[in-house]
């Protein structure tokens, strides 16, 4: 199965995944865990270059460097770790893309989805979890919370303040948009809820995925 | 006005370039020349990028890495040199992806054209003269000149030499097909003429584009 995790930061992205992986491991799954962008040699060059040049980069660039580092994961990791029946979970994947740099950047949708498209070769996760929060309560668990999980997105929290709440803002109703066009893939589950719970959601979901795509997998 | 040259290397590009430029600046012009990939320092840095891993990275994610240099290349120095009435003169440019990438390696062409128009940002150059070699000329020229201009295509005749001629066959294949397709933007010369006949060529054809174009330009 191919597992994504989606949602601003600060919504509990990280804490599931790992919580999700030990569940599939103690049922006797081999589990892959990666995160966006980086994991072969060639990505994680274009992660230094995406994490250097952050102010310095035309949107489009940035777009086309994190594809490419995401036709690398694909090809070299995600394809055949899938084709040898290994369970694989990414913590982001192209739904970002277009909730960040569509509804939020404003570029071309169309455009975006025929990138991710190629970036993907094609191929969609089986399921998406959604962590939904705002903007607003992502700020406040900053301020709650003493450390933040060190991530490719640790300094998307400072941004937040320094850029107002409108593009975040942006950002969510994107992911609301996608989650309407994509019901049977995405499943939202409410950030605020407690993660024993939210992780609950995430089984349940899995279940009744895993119930009424036997003889799929 | 907005020119690049084509043809596989050792067509005698570079040389072509230098007295294009050399021409257009007396005649008052301001002209600027550049090559692809690099040009500003993100894009110098995916140039280092592609230089190192050009053994081991799949062949989308090297698409998506010379097209993020492109966009950078594109909204950072050419649009706004464009904008400013300067000549840009441009040593390969997308042309090169659709032959090399396409016809060269099997990369579907549909999604090239994609890729090619959302890098330049729809813009696509007044006049591209492609100097057209046979691949075994291409290969007679290496032996029998001492020293080939230090571009990043350096390695290509060394590449021709070991890979065989056949994928140097379909990217000339590649070009005539181009051409082909938009014979009222390319101009084909053959490269087998001397330096100075190319030259003149050149500058008739352009001429001719100048009277036509007349009152747009």
């Amino acid at each position: 199965m191919f597992i994504t995790f989606e949602g601003i930061d600060g919504a509990g992205k990280s804490t599931q995944v790992v919580k999700l992986k030990r569940h599939l491991q103690e049922r006797g799954r081999e589990v892959l865990t990666l995160r966006e962008p980086g994991g072969t040699p060639v990505a994680e060059q274009i992660r230094e270059l995406l994490l250097e040049s952050h102010n310095d980069i035309t949107s489009i660039a940035e777009l086309l460097l994190f594809s490419a580092s995401r036709a690398e994961l694909m090809e070299k990791i995600i394809m055949p770790a899938l084709e040898d029946g290994c369970d694989v979970i990414l913590d982001r994947f192209f739904d970002s893309t277009t909730a960040y740099q569509g509804y939020g950047r404003g570029l071309n949708l169309d455009m975006l989805a025929d990138i991710n498209r190629i970036a993907s070769h094609g191929i969609r996760p089986d399921i998406t979890f959604y962590l939904d929060l705002t903007p607003e309560d992502a700020l406040m668990r900053k301020f709650s919370e003493k450390s933040l999980p060190l991530a490719f997105e640790s300094e998307e929290l400072d941004r937040m303040e320094n850029s107002g709440l409108e593009f975040y803002q942006r950002v969510r109703a994107g992911y609301h948009a996608i989650l309407e066009a994509e019901p049977q893939r995405i499943v939202m589950i409410d950030a605020l809820l407690t993660p024993p719970e939210i992780h609950r959601k995430i089984l349940s979901n899995l279940h009744n995925f895993e119930v009424t795509s036997d003889g799929k997998n």
